[in-house]
């Protein structure tokens, strides 16, 4: 009775993690619920975590349920029973970790930005095409394109529900920095972060924009700002968003916040901000998309719910509708609750970890890649090189033939 | 290196859970991730699940991740490895199941509501109170308790937020039953689920406005109604709530909706609705609570927020804030993520686990506990009792003397 | 150039208004409004205006834009150009002038409750009854069936949206009696109010309830409460909504809350609260519809929406749509300004003023009609006997055969 | 009894008008109302309105309640019983028509903007600050910055109450050229409108930046777009908004959507967006405002609401509150209704007419002055520029050196 029905059980796939923050417990909890909820080709089996400090990797290890804790992420890429790397540092430390690992035969995982620079992000993706040819898959976590009510989104532009596009607006607004005492992490620093708000939080929306309109930003105008230009020095170590200030200060290199205007290949104007500093704005990603036929709104602090107008109704009953995102016909929500009965941030791992799961078993290339991740930084790039020539209109290089957008339609 | 340091690792506590479909799946998740996100005196083990078809509980159990198979309660319940008994049937097997596990030793947790009558809540708190002396706990699983917002919500109304109240109003709606060719799942059926909304939904917003006001209802008057009062026979094999019907028809012999007033103690009036058949609301549970200093109001749609009304402001600035119950000074949320970084429906059910399994190492009597679900049960039978008797206002009786209200400020 | 074409322009209908206060000034804008805004048959002359302190009627008849101040409402009525009497006094004052307005020969609007008891309200019914014969109109001035967004949702009902209805929920929330030391004024005394919360709250909802769902309501069970028994003595005149308190106390004689539930003639459930005691909530009539296709929500403090769920549509794309009623398909906007253009509170009383010029010109039955308001007052008193017995279930008399349903569509 | 107290009466304005679509109606309803509510040192008497066609320009006399008709707007500025001229044509007749009647010794009301150039602009107030010696006034027609909820949140940032500034942003979305087929109005058309949303509606939100924050734009980075290229020749005569199209078509010469990113003086970020090609979007107007201190946003959809977040409070009990802005605190609500009975769009030009008659009176500077109108004038000119010039940050000139912040606060 209590043996395991052996034939029924999938295959495992080890996995290690690099790094055990914010990202790692979010990726961790992923990992271990992706196998629960869904079926699954592949059972993911958290082999191992890796961190510099041996107390507290083995402490993380033990709290998120990896198996091993390893202090050198050389030594986790070497393990035979890790498959595939999921990579949660800092982004300076991306391109060195995912070109081992993918030189090492492994699949990848990494945590979006995908680089700090533009030549990071192309070595990581021409050693993912590398890879690719060896038959391993490399994912960029940009995760809210997996948030049901943003994937149900895609859906219903893909299916022409808005028609033509004509305007996106995406802000993401935060506030965690309006405290000019809140200490110099990481996060502020250039050459750890690359960027500030917009590497953090413009990532994502740069990323939803190109995702939602199946379509790339051709060009940019931008602005740059850093309001609080020092802050005091870390007192100790910081993990994650949680910190405290010591006695010095030290100078902020990162900006503050983002706002830029661009366009779409099929000339649709987009607005952008990002910004740590609004305050009451806790995770406010927000964006609306018109098209000539109807018209989006989404707000990541209400996820479960999607608005949609469709302007092809008669006036008298027309209207956005708050179409609340939980039903079985909706993306990933097949394997969820009963209608009403909404999702959290963290499902967004778990959607991903099954997404990535199901690319590697079946050998297709994982959306989004690490080209998407790369093109993301070229638009990133191109909103820096922008705000340091007073906001011209900067072109943002197109990207590579892949045909990017329809695998997009592919796996949701 | 990998080897745990077994001086941190806690203690386990193994769990054998009774059923295995919605709810079950649902504490599954709840056991399964309490011990990764909080810091618990026990480390939860999924140590067997139960169900009547071989077949199915095996595949549940390696699903869900239990360890073990049983197809039979008993059996479960005799196991060495559980300690604690999670009983996830329908309200008809409660009575027989719990009192066993405690009369075994067993710690239990019961689903809502206690049971189909009160006759058998009685004989288990009858059961849990014998059990209590020998150091073993019992709880009901009201988890909406445990949604971060809503005991934020109690420790507001604790701390006098809204001083004396006066109105409370409670509605929970669905929408799963306006289809007439919805089969006649067990949860139609009196023998099976005791009463329909009533004892489905209703039960939810009694033991809330109970739990939110710190006191009990003392009397109801109520109308009751079937509005569909035939329905397909049920084709095979139900789990949950997703049915077919097949080519006959039984008679419902539940109430699809219920509609009661009510007193409280200290004299506050309540309004409660429960119904399956209002389109467009999926999981509506929205309650306002009004007291002579404030305001309070929820809607589990929407339930990482909060809304506060402090009347003791100036008019010019006073306004129903939204409270995003997502700060590390929120109930429950010191351990999950960022502010802004929502919360799910399951997450209840983890917090819930925290909760049972803290009280289990501590020794104190959970909350809610079997007597709170009797108090629940006391008033389902005053609604169908003023129900059958033309609305009039029935009693309900007092709650036994335990101090019920100070053991609800302990925990949270 | 400066001739007006006398052809074109209407004939005169003389008001003559008998109160001045809150009410008074909003029908006064009404009545300057609505030949203005709509095309009418007859032009209002704002003729005169009636109270009994000489300095005060003739100021407010100045502000107000009335020709001429009567301190006596006989006199009032006596006057030739004056040929509909609009009463907007205290309910306790309703049934004397209005059947002494319409044995004048005039035609009468009067402001809502319709009487102070059920006696009044049929004598009053009996006398526009009379006065019909002679080509008169009687309208009872429950100005919120007139908000764009209600007079909509009655077509929507009236069209079949809906389907069969199946609940009905109202609440109507203020917070001006929150604070004990507001003073007794005529609203908090029987025998001037008639009730209180009741009277002046829940006559809006009942009657909103039986206008919407076009059918009468056949019984209830009803709970009322007095939460601050008295009062602080009012110094001075009070007009309106605001006054302040003298120093000694009397007894609050009627309600501060009712709540009660209902059943349709069609077997529909429904539920009533009124309150004055409610913090934060100042003009909260919100309610909500649900029939076996679909439902309906509305909030006055946000007039200009309504909410709309068709439970025909796929469950990926459904979702209760947020209908602005300023579009030009809706009823009244015609008139107004472009869509998005919202309207006020004020703007029920232009467009009663409209309907009731209307049917005057027409000679038709003006709706609500004081047959309406006198359903209304059966309403109100079983509320009141049922409060009185235990909150058991009270039949309403049956209306009167006159085809209320028909009429009321007739005109919106 | 008749009698007025003429003592009380206050002296006459005489106001006339020149023009009577959408525009005219609104005016007209503002200036028959004002003296009706507010207590107003002058009576605003309508004494003439003019407009070229004869037999409309009667009617609409007729309809609005004004005194004479004129063919001729010189006639219109020549009559002796007009003293202030009220100008509600299309932009291009604006700057001949204020600078003549401000010549002829006229008190003058401009709609916004205030001219299609720069250059008229600059005309216009230096015909303005010539008047002003001779003691008249001259106000440009920005009418939301009456709006309650946007006078009241002027008042919460000069307070303090958001700290210094960082973000602006500010969207106004329309749909009514969504549909490609709508016709070649005069607002289409750069000769009669000199720009398109971006007069339209983005002139709108640049004055409420400006009036909001008190401090100018200085610079800009612009992208413009014309989505639908050619459109229907309008058939007959356009009035307002409706307009039918005939069987040719014609070029459409200004903008559909106007985007842009901007610096204040203070060195905040701010965003605009203006589209009329946003379907389901009638009259969004919306804006957020996030200082170091706080945040507020407004939607002009649900203009009564004004939402502020103060970001002193504790975490646990801190969030955007809704404030009803109808409390007798609030600006120009100590002359409406009870709390939470909302106003509509038109009440802004009760106020403006309130306002500018207190302005006369008091022989003081409104609010705002052409000088202000210019100032944005000069803002829509530098984004015209940045967006010919590859969006390239294009500066701001100054606004001349009248205090402008300081009289901005003066009157509300």
């Amino acid at each position: 009775m209590e043996q395991r029905d052996s034939e029924r059980v999938p295959p495992t796939l080890g996995i290690g993690m690099v790094g055990y923050a914010f990202m790692g417990a979010a990726h961790s909890q992923g990992w271990r619920t992706a196998g629960r909820v869904f079926d699954l080709p592949l059972r993911p089996v958290l082999a191992a975590v890796a961190g510099r400090d041996p107390e507290a990797v083995r402490a993380a290890a033990d709290r998120h349920g990896w198996a091993a804790a390893e202090t050198d992420w050389r030594e986790l890429i070497a393990r035979d029973d890790v498959q595939l790397v999921d990579i949660c540092t800092p982004g300076d430390r991306h391109a060195e970790i995912a070109i081992a690992a993918l030189d090492a035969g492994k699949h990848v995982l990494c945590e979006k930005p995908l680089a700090n620079s533009v030549a990071e992000a192309e070595a990581m993706a021409v050693a993912a095409d590398r890879a690719r040819e060896r038959g391993q898959v490399a994912m960029v976590g940009f995760n809210y394109r997996r948030v049901p009510a943003l994937a149900h989104a895609r859906r219903l532009v893909a299916d022409g529900w808005l028609g033509a596009l004509r305007h996106l607006r995406l802000t993401y607004l935060q506030d965690w920095l309006v405290d000019p005492d809140f200490p110099l992490t990481w996060r502020l620093q250039r050459r750890h972060a690359g960027s500030g708000a917009l590497g953090d939080l413009g990532a994502h929306i740069v990323d939803l924009a190109q995702f939602l309109a199946g379509e790339p930003l051709v060009g940019v105008s931008a602005q740059l700002e850093t309001f609080v230009r020092e802050r005091p020095l870390l007192a100790g170590v910081s993990a994650g968003l949680h910190a405290s200030g010591g006695p010095g200060r030290g100078p902020v290199t990162v900006d503050d916040a983002a706002v830029f205007t661009g366009r779409l290949a099929s000339g649709a104007l987009a607005t952008f901000e990002a910004s740590r500093m609004a305050p009451g704005r806790k995770n406010a990603l927000r964006l609306e998309i018109n098209g000539e036929r109807g018209s989006l709104a989404f707000d990541l602090e209400r996820l479960n719910e999607l608005l949609l107008h469709d302007h092809r109704e008669p006036a008298a009953t027309a209207g956005f509708r708050r179409i609340l995102v939980t039903e079985a016909e909706h993306p990933y929500l097949e394997a969820w609750w009963p209608p009403g009965h909404g999702l959290g941030y963290e499902h967004t791992f778990v959607h991903q970890a099954r997404d990535l799961v199901t690319a590697v078993a079946a050998g297709t290339d994982p959306v989004p890649s690490f080209a998407d991740g790369l093109q993301v930084q070229r638009v990133l790039a191109a909103v820096e090189e922008s705000a340091a020539k007073n906001a011209v209109y900067t072109p943002v290089p197109a990207p590579a033939p892949t045909p990017r957008a329809e695998r997009a339609e592919a796996q949701v």
